[in-house]
């Protein structure tokens, strides 16, 4: 689809941050040029998102993957870049406000990424996790027992809040980018912390009928079976590492 | 002034994350109460920060300060609530793609704030400094080698791209709460890896220059020379600590 409207430039061996940014280009039905995704002789791979990084491009030259390139512009930071579709394509209320409380959770979300991230890269984010095994299960150990909770238990109380509101999403009145979001942060903290998962999973009903609301959407039921969809694995945000995936201390 | 249009909620004894929302207010010259840093007998202190986190107040349950109430909605996370403030005050262009360029680097200029603070808190928040200074020291080392040059070279791109357009500001033609932030975050770094700033700033003109004109603005001047503005220290996010205030190696 080298004549899509959108081109995102993402790694592409994993889901990673990427994957929210896809999750809402598909169930917009917006056609998209993954462009790492395609062989290097066809113009696609690394180098491609290398090129991309490097400065090649219209508009503002990115720190970081994701990137989309829509015409002029090349936006990067994964929650905004979610934010940016959804306001084109009916993925997030319109007033300003709604907005605002929309794009507070996604990064709320993103917090939460980023801290999974760092349970296997707690001390150098250019070193290996091999080199900081120890520190990282320092780092998992009040994870499991604090972070995570926590994280899990302030989403579980504003989906509940939608709730007693009438609705069953996150913000608003119907589905957002953000509900997008939390689906894909709860199956991948399934995937790398499934014992801890398992453990809070029975007070957060909430998300988890939101959760099977999401899965259960034709159109990210549909990508998920394609092979579009990368599976989780040992080189992305989520990693299921065994002496990492700990039964979290009682309270 | 507590029938102020926005009330602030941060954390009275730091800087910290609240200080790039103060310098948006303080900038827009808009009445504010900084609810906080009043005495807990007229209603301020901690205890009043912890109750809008647990629940009391309109809109949304934050997670965690700063917070800005106004009216009907109750805002949180950094980034967010300032653009929310740029929005209503001129200190962000109004069209949608110049406002998710913004928005991608304040998002940039906080993942730069988050690893600062992880400089010092690189296994446990909920532990102190002086329990994981081991594990702060190697974190500092690639801070200060890798990430921190890594960040400022590129805005330092971004606004010498700007520069080459006719401005002299990280996005379109006049100050925005990114340029704020950015001011915040030099100064803070200053403060914090004072070798390092000194051995990297003369390869970024362009921020230094940024930085000299934001803290010339009047509005910034006076706010600074006020009681309002809280100074740098070892409780916040830019902490000098002699033993992490690293010469980078040589490249």
């Amino acid at each position: 689809m080298a004549d899509a409207p959108y081109a995102l430039y993402y790694w592409p061996g994993i889901p990673g941050r990427g994957e929210f940014v896809r999750l809402v280009l598909e169930q917009a039905g917006a056609a998209y040029d993954d462009v790492a995704r395609r062989p290097k002789e066809d113009g696609g791979g690394i180098p491609a998102m290398m090129r991309c990084l490097a400065g090649e491009g219209p508009g503002l030259r990115p720190l970081a993957p994701p990137v989309l390139v829509h015409g002029e512009r090349r936006l990067a930071q994964m929650p905004n870049v979610c934010a940016y579709l959804a306001a084109r394509h009916g993925l997030v209320p319109s007033d300003e406000g709604t907005r605002a409380e929309a794009l507070q959770l996604q990064l709320t979300v993103a917090d939460l990424v980023a801290e999974t991230h760092d349970t296997h890269h707690p001390v150098g984010k250019g070193l290996y996790y091999e080199e900081q095994k120890e520190q990282a299960l320092a780092y998992a150990r009040q994870f499991v027992d604090q972070r995570m909770p926590k994280f899990l238990r302030y989403l579980e109380s504003v989906v509940r809040a939608n709730a007693a509101g009438g609705g069953r999403h996150l913000v608003g009145d119907g589905l957002s980018y953000v509900d997008l979001a939390m689906d894909q942060v709860l199956r991948g903290l399934e995937y790398a912390f499934g014992r801890a998962y398992a453990h809070y999973a029975p007070e957060l009903p909430g998300l988890v009928a939101l959760r099977e609301h999401v899965d259960a959407l034709p159109a990210i039921a549909a990508y998920r079976a394609s092979e579009r969809c990368l599976p989780f694995d040992e080189h992305g945000i989520f990693r299921r590492y065994p002496e990492l995936d700990l039964l979290p201390a009682s309270e």
